[in-house]
């Protein structure tokens, strides 16, 4: 017997049917013998329709009146689980974040979680009442609701898991677990079994949107096993874990893209000890979130950088960039805004050097050519020119071993 | 400076536009120097929305669960309210059941208040911050949300004005005050400016659907003054309070009828001790509302009795009474479903036994044929065939002196 807690997201609680569907994997697992937590998020429509009608009263929105207005969409919806329970003759109660109590910081439209407290949910357990606990939502030391921020229901689960050393957190969305890459791209990327949570956060933050990065993190820190599945087609999703037993050996497990990016290069800057800062302060003080930053070995005392913004934020920085290349002395500043990165993710690649050359080679056979690399421990980006991304991540897909067999049965969305 | 309770009802609350309107009104009490405590009722056909969305997943819906869901129409309109004051420059706090807390019995769909605990609330007025309290809802001993039932949001605000000591509870609705009878029937119709506990709530029973006759009752136990005023049009409303200012000196306050009655006599019935109740126990067994009982003196040692019922329960007490009669050997059952009820209420009557002649002589005079009265310390009601309703109000409603000025002005709705 294993105790999961399984969190539902806003498509997975949408409707009734979907409610009717979600007790259904509930009562599943209640009847393979296991103890079940319910953490939902509200059904999916339902925040924004609050937020439009808040939003037409005041602006900005008063937080603390804000946070207790939305936190009712989770409360609407942990009614109405529990509801489908007792209908299937199960034993159910909904939790809300004061009940439970899940304490948080103050700061109530991006609170902090606190603590979990353990003793109300276990009593219910052990009377065998299955937990449904509004996910999103917390309270603070004033006694008042809290939210957690977007997707925050996702944290909920995980925080909730840790503090009851849960075996696993499901979390129930609408794709059916973690993909080699996007299914959109290469019709033979398939569905991975398991991955680390180190590769998930790299994955997770290159765009592969399937969980909120903070839980990811906390799941990590806690080591609580994640598990991502499907709550519209049955099936065993992906186990985000510490490596465990590597069912693969793959080197690569994932590949991850973004084409929101751009370039910028400000060429011939004197090679000053302090000339990083000087460039890029500037750049954040502007809110200009800055993704790769490459430098390379100076010549004749002066030095080129290369960084990567978002591709909307590349007329501000061009702008910005040309003044501060004036004050410094620079010889020019030059960009691109068509340019993608790909990036292969795998824990593997740690012990194998090959990995980049065979990237590389692989790569330049399809006559593309890399404008940029940047490595980490667990990943390689390359930028290339937007026309090659198709092209590359399937190339590189089927070159490090990911094409599921023609006759392997997948279900992408 | 004088400290009101303001509850607003759904329809005032209806919309962004109606929030703004109450925003307006709870302004200007402000503004004139007063201390403000507003409770509200969630938003027209929220409500509604809710419970319709819980019956399609259970049946008979879980109570606790009901109630946990349908509380949060509440939660969002204290919070729109809330922030519409702030968008004005006032300060406010929107306060759930629990964070009052208004304590309640454990019955969740129809929740007694058991204490409203005023030192968070004081702690507010105190502070000049606004407290907005949700209708409707209280916490139990274990915590849960509970609700006290449909309506119930006026009786949350007497007992929140009643903890305070406030000067007036006053009860924002869709009409302008309680009215001498129904505007729709008489034109003549005036709103009463005060009017006594005891007279709302022979005025309530009787059909006057203003205020929930249980937040009446409570009124009057912990004599809180009551103003029933519209959110739509500015004006007085009417007042109501033990009789305070006699301002007229009616001794008929209103009149009162009821469409819906329907009456069932049983002839000849043995006259034994105890005959009562075996004609009766099996109706009221059996569910079914009693309105009027007549019983008039033994002859011959049998008697009749005369009841009346709802309209929708006249076949269903006809077949119970003639099971009855044969049971008793009583002579016969007769009946007759097309009678209406009309009623004068006043506690002028009390000292002046002229009222009653006075109003069977004016039906007397209008050929109007009485067939069942009953009377109170401040009511007489009498049954007449339906088709004299319209008729013998509005004579009476001239004969008592009730019909406003021509040139008075009014706005029946």
């Amino acid at each position: 017997m294993a105790l999961y807690v399984q969190k539902f997201g806003g498509t997975s609680v949408g409707s009734i049917e979907r409610i009717n569907a979600v007790a259904d994997i509930v009562a599943k697992a209640k009847a393979e013998g296991h103890q079940v937590v319910v953490v939902s998020s509200a059904m999916s429509g339902e925040t924004d329709r609050l937020i439009n009608l808040a939003k037409e009263v005041q602006s900005p929105i008063d937080s603390r009146e804000y946070s207790s207005m939305v936190s009712t969409g989770e409360q609407v919806a942990i009614a109405l689980i529990a509801m489908a329970l007792k209908a299937r003759g199960l034993n159910a109660k909904s939790m809300l974040g004061h009940q439970v109590p899940i304490t948080t910081s103050d700061d109530h439209k991006k609170a902090r979680i606190q603590s979990v407290g353990k003793e109300n949910i276990n009593s219910l357990l052990e009377s065998d009442v299955i937990p449904v606990i509004a996910g999103f939502q917390g309270v603070n030391a004033q006694g008042d609701v809290t939210t957690l921020g977007r997707g925050g229901s996702d944290t909920s689960a995980v925080a909730i898991a840790a503090a009851l050393g849960a075996d696993e957190c499901q979390i129930y969305t609408d794709v059916d677990g973690v993909y080699t890459t996007d299914p959109r791209v290469v019709s033979r990327a398939k569905r991975l079994e398991q991955i680390t949570f180190e590769e998930m956060l790299e994955l997770a933050s290159l765009g592969a949107k399937v969980l909120q990065i903070r839980s990811v993190e906390f799941a990590g820190k806690y080591n609580v096993p994640l598990r991502v599945l499907s709550s519209f087609n049955p099936g065993s999703g992906t186990l985000i874990s510490y490596e465990g037993k590597p069912m693969e050996d793959a080197l690569v497990s994932g590949i991850a893209f973004n084409r929101s990016e751009a370039k910028l290069t400000i060429l011939g800057v004197p090679d000053t000890p302090g000339v990083a800062y000087q460039l890029l302060g500037p750049v954040s003080d502007a809110g200009i979130g800055i993704d790769m930053i490459i430098q390379n070995i100076a010549a004749d005392g002066r030095t080129d950088f290369t960084f990567t913004v978002h591709r909307d934020e590349y007329q501000s920085a061009m702008e910005l960039l040309q003044q501060i290349a004036n004050k410094l002395g620079a010889n020019e500043v030059v960009g691109d805004d068509h340019i993608v990165k790909i990036s292969l993710v795998g824990v593997g690649m740690r012990s194998h050097a090959g990995i980049a050359s065979t990237m590389f080679d692989v790569l330049g056979r399809e006559g593309i050519n890399i404008q940029m690399i940047s490595t980490s421990e667990i990943k390689i980006s390359v930028v290339v020119d937007e026309k090659y991304l198709e092209l590359g991540v399937r190339t590189l897909h089927s070159a490090f071993g990911l094409d599921k067999e023609a006759d392997e049965e997948t279900d992408p969305l």
